[in-house]
């Protein structure tokens, strides 16, 4: 007899073809028991959703079936049927179980909600909770989106070296990264650490962005795109700072602002609507258990067309405010930088929509920004 | 009057817009002069062919004209039209130039060929040359290859900690990555390094493998890759060793050996496939500049069935070649390691086809690795 092949969740839960017998193997969610029948939630992560396992104890040996609790992983064969219960399209009529691993009632990751703190301790489980699931998808389909929109538009992907003997605008504190025998650190003659003997012969850092690197791409192959890993060594333990995070950097030649502004406006969307249209299961769970405005921000999003606000404007508006009561803990005088608070009352009270901000004084642009002549003051 | 936009020269090269006004932008890699015309061939990245600019003298300023030498960058206006000339379709009838960008004659990326190691010295210019901007674009694409044959497989892109306290398989020397103060090390009381001010708390490395996390990874979302960079501190000067490279790992649930095989050839050969349809210029130029033989190389991988080759069958067939006086350098009984030049052996003269060997000895094999009860030995 031919191997019944595997079946995922995410495609017998769109399967329209009843009577048909399908195997499906993953991690039970729930495991529910009575007489007459028993029911299990299966889910193997290709989805959010759990596909309904129903059993018919007579045909399954009862103390193995009384084994199968929370995030056991089976395999399960039966006949792919409409289901009769609210909340799902079909359920699988089962005729076997097979059993690959067994849990105890102490696994972590019980049906009950957890807190994020709690699930920190058990990060190698964490995965197959449904936050970590939607997150981990939603992400995988972000970077497909970003490597697409690049692809279409003829960018290409470019890696820039992460060990780098370079800081670039000093962005942050920078990770050192060494061969040297920490037990004897050879030192030169006027007593500074002597790296003639480190890997690269020199001292070397994690990379705290492509951007350097990646003109010289753009000066060569016309459009290039950095997709990946940078680090900062700050240790601050906020929503905006990570050791360890993936960015993306986009260098062009020959690109002028106008340009830039609707490169970025046009990728923003693109990846908002990848989301939309392929993690919509995904998003409506976190819209609904996480973050309930998700979706209408995202749509938002896409149906505004974005602001372009010269710096000098933006500081009016703000004054302007300010004059009017609106109180903010870091002042804005022209010539400061914006706090974070300044930016969102300009985005999310003032515009409503998605703000370019341009024309920066000199004073406050990174080192490789281009200059401009009139505002810059 | 309306801006007229760049046209990239990829695209320029293709369009049959006769007659139209077209305006490339790029870096000039000829240019020849006479009294009636200069012939300028210019290239932007987008392609490895360059498109030719037609300039009649007379309508340019002779001193700005003079000054365009191989390097420069410029921005060129004129008319798409059908070339008289061989070895282009179109060229532009050029109405007028602007500079970007000057280069004297010591720029060091002239139109001659170059050796590799030449270029090692202009690593910054050494893109905009024929071979690496082929290398490039078509390393973009085999990324573009791994992310789509992926995502269409239903995997899930999974990013692993570059920073990591675990070293993985013992696959290499790891660097250490620290933000301890090398001037002013603490020590503890058995006088260990003291990491507690380091920061993390604990001694970290750049890892060698994203596999075992990509494991908790595929047994919580079924079916997981890695597409990220790994570091191996091995300071050996081949070129099977680099201190930082990008690596794939996919890492799947349920998936049997015979599964996992049919993976392996089912994406090399779609890799092999996106190449041959979408870097056909690029690869052309390398078979003809830089290894003859590649083109055909990578047709006849499409072409041929992987074998499938349990290990003690493959060193029966090495030591058969030895008793018909086969030479190599290293020894291969049974229990030993393949070397390359074995390896070589099978794939090039035996088989002639993609070799995928099986049923390794236990010994050899990494402790993660699925023991074979037959032949383990």
């Amino acid at each position: 007899m031919e191997k019944l092949k595997r079946t995922k969740v995410v495609d017998a839960l769109k399967s329209t073809a009843y009577g048909s017998i399908v195997n499906v193997k993953g991690w039970v969610r729930t495991h529910r028991s009575s007489k007459a029948v028993d029911f299990i939630a299966l889910n193997d992560g290709s989805t959010i959703n759990n596909i309904q396992i129903v059993v018919d104890p007579s045909k399954v040996d009862a103390n193995q079936l009384a084994q199968i609790t929370t995030g056991a992983c089976i395999s399960a064969t039966g006949t792919l049927v409409e289901s009769q219960g609210k909340g799902q399209n079909v359920e699988i009529q089962c005729d076997s179980i097979e059993i690959y691993g067994l849990c105890g009632n102490d696994y972590p990751m019980q049906k009950k909600g957890q807190s994020f703190e709690y699930m920190r301790k058990y990060a190698h489980l964490r995965l197959r909770t449904n936050t970590f699931g939607a997150v981990m998808r939603i992400r995988h389909n972000m970077a497909m989106a970003i490597h697409t929109y690049f692809h279409e538009h003829g960018y290409f992907y470019f890696n820039t070296p992460l060990i780098t003997a370079s800081d670039c605008e000093g962005a942050g504190q920078m990770f050192q990264v060494t061969t040297k025998n920490l037990y004897n650190l050879k030192r030169t003659e006027d007593g500074k650490i002597d790296y003639s003997d480190d890997f690269f012969g020199k001292q070397t850092s994690l990379t705290v962005s492509g951007q350097l690197e990646g003109e010289l791409g753009a000066t060569a192959l016309g459009a290039i795109y950095t997709f990946g890993p940078t680090f900062r060594a700050e240790n601050s333990n906020t929503p905006r700072h990570l050791a360890e995070f993936w960015m993306v950097e986009p260098e062009v030649a020959f690109l002028d602002m106008d340009g830039l502004m609707e490169l970025e406006e046009d990728f923003i969307k693109y990846c908002i609507r990848w989301a939309l249209d392929n993690c919509k299961d995904d998003l409506e769970f976190l819209n609904k258990m996480i973050d309930k405005g998700l979706i209408a921000r995202l749509q938002s999003v896409l149906d505004s067309e974005f602001v372009h606000l010269p710096y000098t404007e933006g500081i009016r508006i703000l004054q302007e405010a300010i004059a009017k009561g609106k109180k903010f803990e870091f002042p804005c005088e022209w010539g400061d930088d914006l706090a974070s608070e300044h930016e969102r009352f300009l985005v999310e009270e003032h515009f409503k929509k998605p703000v370019i901000m341009t024309n920066y004084p000199k004073a406050i642009k990174a080192f490789y920004m281009k200059i401009d002549e009139e505002e810059s003051g």
